[in-house]
């Protein structure tokens, strides 16, 4: 990465600053020159204290800065479809956080722009960067467990959101679930055909009453023929539970859990280990830096991204889908 | 047991003999008076081995002896309700493998004769005595999860049945994964009301030549409200994979393969630990003779059998509905 | 095994009834004919209940039995070496538990008179028939690891026995030590040359006062020029500790603890395993079966036993010299 | 941490680079501002990326600069010691890497010194910081396993140093060992009153013709009356092998290995999992952040540091008197 690369961080929530500061840290080559957030007010410090010259209310300002190649749009879910249009038409390149938008005509527009401007667009989906999952994948691909039959994910958190944020949440298939569509697709390598969502209330009441789920397990068929199934659950008390299982026909893969240690105490009465890290942040810290890595590098070498705008799109329609079935209580057919 | 129990062995194929064996060996106060097998002949120097004192051709002889208390019927699968309902007749108590039938009706009548006839039935669903099977129930019913949520069991073989076999097993879902909805059942203490089979061809093109799956994920709804899913597959290279996970919303538990040994090695080139036991027989081994000895018990003293005749017709009904819903591509409802 | 094999056990205590449970039930081309114990008053019932024809007070009787081919002898520790003698003398094969006796003079004797009559002679190190240790010693032999540097045993018992027994029972390096210096032979295949006994007094005083030890970490050299390791404790609270490591030039095994289930359960608190099988009876239940199928597939193929005379003298030597080691607080050279 | 505190590194090789490296990356209130190297030549690139403003040939130069707070000393073994009592007094904070020095008497002058001025003195045992053994040592501390009675580090390196490396390294004792002689002394939180080292030469017999060993068993005595083992190999061909098990009177400890991934996957031949991960500085890498944490904390809160001069001194002692029990044969007694 020979030309430094100057970024405005559009949004300024924990997601935002998490990406300005993985990148301050870890990425010399890259300068965070710019912050943007609605609520600019007591930014200053910490923009100071991580070197970031400018700070300003209005993201329009940082589209309007010459000097800045990439933007980083970690604004609000309901901005990213209409920043992107106009990051691109401003010749940014773009890291759009996930989703690109929960309607799908929306997410084509903000693709067709990225398209014509000609910029390079990366979506959010860290957890592909995760060395966990970025190994299955690297097996899946070179042969060895032989051609994919079944891929299970288990993704439960360690608690619920506040009702509010369930509330404008989109939606547990398309807030939580997303990240599992993903997955699949990236460790198949192919594309979602069906899908049935077998799902309940089973956490707390109140997040039915808001019209969501909380428990579900999702079915599913690949174009490549294989099947594969999602455990989802807005509440595991012993934490954030991530783990993928794969079969292909000349062999298994499974991921377990990572652990803050690999102590196991014994006494008269147990014997026990950790309980998975904490929750996202722990668990998939390293992941944000490399998502991050690969964007840039994505600009540097001028090559294709390593989470394209169909992969903010397909996960959307799949949730969208996934919506449909458990309300009509039968299985969803998608072009694939 | 103070009482010795006399019994006489229907079916003298590999599970006929393994029973035989097991109770030769492990129950002193039972004797195995006789054993019955159309194909009689070549039975004379094993039985005389076990100390089995009449070998017949036919089951009725077993029947009219009436120094026996009980049978174990191990005959073809469509022999089962017919010799169930006269050897209840005929007052003797019944071990029955599973299935009863794979007809309802005739699973109906044969429950019938038993209740009319007061005498113990109990059905050959050995895997709810696996040590690893038995302890999940425990701890589910100890309440120490708090109400299940979500129930998974993996069943996988090493390898598919003769194609043979396949023809006349009345299918995998009544064949394979008849024991796995035993076992969610059996977890969850509750009864299945929904079932949906997503299901594939992927090992074999010549099994779905012949009007069968062999790969499926079926995702189940239960009456007090938590969801499942199964996962079969007739061949799993890496060997039997035998596991089951559930949620509740006090804790997680999940159950891991048996081995053969705890040994890993390390070398320069991987860390390498023992595939799976290598099929039922050495995986439940210690099962079929848990499962003899409840019934048993239940005729010494007198109390209900560990697995009763609702077990054995319930398995079927789900089955049954498995295979309409992966007929119709929808899920199929059940009394529950 | 062709020809029936009659043996008497000498000694109903809790192994030698054990033994003879175990013969019963798995060896059908074996007869426990008799059963000698110098209390046999109430062995009566027991003895019927396994067919047992004859129980005697004096072993002499056994010995003067013509058609008995073999004993067991699992009498008291100090009866071992002359029973053997005498057995040897009426030309009875020989299982004898361990060990053969604390006096290497005697020992010898025992030795001497076994080689002058002919007969086939076996010590009870049990272990060596475990799955886990077998297949390391297999995996070993295989030169799977290359040539052996390092042998770390660790055995820890749940609970220290009564203290009266602990007076007599040799001190413990030749009680419990005594097992895993088989143990360190049996997977080196070599000779030890050095011990040097690291102990303390950490568990009980009054082991102390009797003039034992209840922790200690012997350091040993190997002929084959590899160094090993024996980690003992008279209790771990968390139960029967039974694990080895190897390490070799092309790679190192690890063996960890059996465990009766596989169940892990996760809650809020902790995430939670089972703890090891209880103690030596549920621990090595099997290898009790095993090490009589060897014995009688020696006598009925007329092949060396799987434990010789050598194996039952070796150990209690290097017991000894770890006993010289402890008191002089140094090194103490053997043979090899 | 309000004041900026500046240090200089002296000493630019592979570990100098690394504490560079990672201040600069993890400690915005601490600014590397110089480096000093006898091959200061090749220097001036990189430490211009990391934004160091002075690059000097000459230590002496960073000891001169007032507006140093601190140095870490980097550079090789036999200057720790004097450049310690230099820095120490031109009144400058000291980390120092281990080991201070082999000679005892420099090491007490070194100290001396560091007391005299009153500085802040911290000794790079790492490995004190690990995410797994200080769980290990706060689960000791909090008395969750009683009293330790027990304790087991094992410590082998995936390969040999360079011949040349091993010829002025100390020896093993010194070089490798001196690491785990902290570890026990950090989880018992006791002195070691004896060593006893059994040891050999089986990895390269070009090590012991430089008149070292390759592979260890150090037996261990403890002032507090516990016993512990160290094991040592220059070659674990599976790779960096880092564990510790500790038994105490109310429970026992084990740490396994961290891995790269938790991918473990099983085909027809083996079920396969990572190896450790590779050496010191993928395994190690949060710890040397940490220690330096812990470091610039102590400085900024005017507190003892993590690793005083006594954990410094303590290791040499008990490397050296493992040097002589290797020498003589015998165990080696310290003043504990």
């Amino acid at each position: 990465m020979a030309k430094q690369i100057n970024v405005g961080v559009i949004g300024a929530g924990r997601i935002g600053k998490l990406h300005a500061g993985n990148i301050v840290k870890n990425f010399p080559a890259v300068t965070v020159k710019a912050i943007a957030d609605i609520n600019a007010g007591g930014l200053a410090d910490w923009a100071q204290s991580l070197g970031i010259a400018d700070v300003y209310q209005d993201y329009k300002q940082i589209l309007a800065d010459p000097a800045i190649d990439a933007v980083i749009i970690c604004s609000s879910t309901d901005t990213h479809s209409h920043i992107t249009i106009e990051a691109a038409q401003a010749g940014k390149h773009i890291f759009c956080e996930k989703p690109i938008d929960y309607d799908v005509k929306r997410i084509h527009a903000a693709l067709e722009a990225v398209k014509k401007a000609g910029v390079k667009f990366q979506v959010g989906f860290n957890r592909r960067f995760d060395h966990n999952f970025k190994k299955v994948r690297e097996l899946i691909q070179s042969g060895a467990i032989g051609d994919v039959q079944i891929v299970k994910v288990t993704s439960r958190d360690p608690a619920p959101p506040p009702l509010e944020y369930v509330k404008v949440s989109g939606g547990m298939f398309l807030d939580m679930t997303i990240h599992d569509f993903d997955m699949v697709r990236y460790l198949t390598g192919s594309e979602v055909t069906e899908v049935y969502a077998n799902a309940a209330v089973l956490v707390d009441p109140a997040i039915g009453a808001a019209g969501d789920v909380d428990t579900a397990l999702i079915s599913l068929k690949f174009k490549n023929g294989a099947i594969g199934m999602i455990d989802n659950c807005r509440q595991a008390v012993y934490g954030y539970d991530q783990r993928v299982e794969v079969l292909g026909t000349k062999g298994g893969i499974t991921v377990t859990n990572d652990t803050p240690t690999t102590v196991v105490m014994s006494t008269g009465s147990a014997v026990t280990a950790d309980k998975p890290k904490y929750f996202f942040l722990e668990r998939y810290m390293d992941s944000f830096t490399e998502e991050m890595k690969e964007f840039f590098q994505s600009i540097a070498e001028n090559t294709e991204t390593a989470v394209a705008g169909i992969d903010g799109l397909k996960p959307v329609l799949i949730g969208l889908a996934a919506q449909e079935s458990y309300r009509a209580g039968k299985p969803v057919k998608l072009e694939g």
